[in-house]
């Protein structure tokens, strides 16, 4: 990196090249890297340093939902750096306090508290060390479709293959949840398919001993798990639940929260009132990492004489509650979760429908404002999801066609950031059903002449 | 917070009312918090709106090595913000290829590749997790006297009592490591409490099942747990253990990493080997949320062709790597980790010497660069440590005399930035001698009139 001379494409090879040498890569095989790089970007779009341009389908991680670059939160971010950068967390300071302040007025009703982290897995830490300690019970209850995050007891929680080889805490049970396009109860109706998941869910706790659950640990919509939108009624009949056995709900809202289902929370379409309230990513979009957990009136009552036993160096980082002020504000002045609903109702929801009732590839599409799956089948009436290498085949496609994909094992996630434009929208949803035809077409071709292969 | 027009001691007021009516803080009854607002810093100082000052003697949570608001890591956070705030972990990008090879530069020999996280505690979260899947194994071997960050795992492996209401996680034993002035191994002398407390460690190793134990995972100098600077030759005895039993020997330098102790990595004054190194908080003086593990070549192949099940959505986020990349340039530039030194052999050390010598409260000093603990004891043959009043007491007149301490249990931790000047260090310690002889002044008074209690 050090030949300030380098420049466009040399300088992309550079810079991959110094990546794949020196930095261990989350989630993956490290001889198996992409060479993709990102110098910089701005509202939907990102580039790298040769000048190609990516309509950003995927908003990072799901985080970036004021878009790249977002003016009025990097001027305030380089403010306060001017000001003042980090404080220790036992200290008052004012833009912490504006922070929660921003966070509490979005929150649902009988919310008191902000208790801030560094992002959206030490938010669930700290939200089932909560349940735990203001109930006195151990267990959490989650499902096996889930991502709550990676660290000791937040992947536990989580459902997916990620929890496997990192198993290493206790008190975690597992249940299913609602997912009609491949019921597990059976359900033929989105009716029964709630009903039937709740009947699940009480079961277990009775099993395991309803005295014994601390919490039910749900994100509203899962999200990495493939945009499992919630049947009506069902977040409300898992509230009966709970209270009906002192049960804590906590709702982790880390990728649905602050704009993505087109409200500013996912539980603001729904019937539910949670104890809980995990967040992180949309609250600034990343752009200082940031998490938190929004605490009860009650739950936060516990706290008051007792210590809350958990803490983390850079809680309520001056500079990270810099960018959730002004993120949550520009969000606000600029009706950008207003736009994310629109785009969702008017170009994307109607657009993928499009898409699954012409391309055979397209086994459903679900979701809710810029929060979208696009499940691929290799057969719509068995449901099989279409191959490793059929989705491998689809993300580099969709990266050549200057599209950047959110891919999940078989689905892509059409998760582009709540500021995207009705053309941009309009723009990403052809690339995307131009590669699927394509594929589809291959994959046709090659069935038909498998000499090929 | 919504007038504009408030400022000075009314701020203040209104700031920490704010701040207390909805910030949950950590590791405390909400009920009793401190009344201390930071309004901004420079170097070692920082102030509140009224414009009252404090010697910053606590570097917030001994993370602020590099002082204070330092103008070049100011303006490189500023300028990143500007160019690029934030992108997925899978991607590559420049400043993050910078970072890992400034952070490299200073690694111990062996270390190939570095894994970024937000903080300490995921730094210990993830070189857990490299070890276990390294070897195959479960168990982690830490010690009582220690503290490694607040998540699932981590907050498990620590041995002070954060972990007890927190104690999810499974394979984690502790033992007890070298502490000459509290010796759990009846020793008289370094050497002794050097090859007792290395032959109780493999007799645990022994008695757990050698093939069990992943690894033994240590602060290369416990911080929190008291600054207990380990024996000349234990580090290496550990090291020679971990060989004899095929065990990963994780090296926690999260507080005592980069300049803390007067060198580039505390390791650096042990004849040393680790296999994985946590860093945090000095890497960047925490003005961006930042931590990671170096990994040897050996467990960096480990994932080569098999994923590494680990990951966050903010690891080497940009704006973080940015920061990292600044602060080394700047300490290796100004020859801040010199600085710490020479502070600390100079002024800090001899001043503490002193101290010890003619204040009766102050049992032991210790430490090294500008880490230092003053243990206070109520007899000093007894070594009964002061009571929780009395260090509510010292610490109360310490913020009354203009000097922000960081007391854990009876000790009060000498850690001020790595950029703290003679004078500023002279006039600390001043200030703490004084407080602390109008302490023992008012004990003994106290004791003599136990009337007036």
């Amino acid at each position: 990196m050090s030949d300030p001379t380098l420049q466009g494409a040399a300088l992309d090879a550079r810079v991959v090249a110094a990546d794949h040498d020196r930095v261990l890569h989350s989630w993956s095989a490290q001889a198996h890297l992409p060479d993709f790089v990102v110098a910089g970007g701005l509202g939907s779009t990102v580039w790298n340093h040769e000048g190609r341009r990516w309509l950003d389908f995927s908003s990072q991680l799901v985080n970036t939902n004021i878009g790249h670059q977002h003016p009025a939160v990097v001027e305030a971010i380089r403010e306060q750096a001017s000001v003042l950068t980090t404080i220790a967390p036992s200290t008052a300071n004012r833009t912490r306090a504006e922070a929660a302040e921003r966070i509490l007025a979005r929150a649902p009703e009988g919310m008191r508290k902000v208790f801030f982290t560094n992002g959206g897995a030490d938010a669930i830490e700290n939200s089932i060390r909560m349940a735990r300690l203001h109930t006195g019970r151990d267990k959490v209850v989650s499902t096996y479709r889930s991502y709550h995050g990676n660290t000791g007891a937040a992947v536990v929680a989580t459902g997916d293959w990620r929890r496997i080889p990192n198993e290493f805490a206790r008190g975690h049970v597992h249940v299913f949840g609602p997912y009609l396009y491949r019921s597990e109860f059976w359900a033929t109706t989105v009716e029964e398919e709630r009903d039937r998941a709740l009947h699940h869910l009480e079961r277990v706790i009775q099993a395991e001993g309803p005295t014994s659950v601390a919490a039910i640990l749900l994100e509203t919509i899962p999200g990495t798990a493939g945009v499992l939108v919630p049947p009506p009624g069902y977040l409300a009949g898992v509230r009966e639940i709970a209270d009906r056995y002192g049960i804590v709900l906590i709702l982790d809202e880390v990728m649905a929260g602050f704009g993505r289902t087109g409200s500013w929370l996912a539980l603001d379409q729904h019937d539910v009132r949670p104890d809980l309230v995990a967040f992180a990513k949309g609250v600034n979009s990343g752009y200082v990492p940031a998490g938190g957990v929004m605490v009860s009136a009650e739950i936060a009552a516990t706290f008051d004489e007792r210590v809350f036993p958990g803490g983390l160096t850079y809680s309520g980082h001056p500079l990270a509650m810099a960018a959730i002020v002004a993120t949550l504000d520009a969000m606000e002045r600029e009706g950008i979760v207003e736009n994310a609903a629109r785009v969702g109702r008017d170009v994307l929801g109607p657009g993928l429908a499009a898409l699954a009732a012409t391309n055979p590839l397209v086994g459903e599409v679900r979701g809710t404002g810029v929060f979208w799956a696009v499940e691929l089948v290799s057969d719509r009436d068995t449901r099989e999801p279409v191959s490793a290498a059929t989705m491998a085949d689809v993300k580099s496609r969709l990266l050549a066609a200057g599209y950047l994909p959110f891919v999940a094992e078989n689905r892509v996630h059409v998760v582009p950031p709540c500021v995207i434009t009705p053309d941009e929208a309009r723009q990403g949803l052809d690339l995307l059903a131009g590669v699927l035809s394509d594929v589809a077409a291959a994959g046709t071709a090659r069935v038909a002449a498998p000499a090929e292969r």
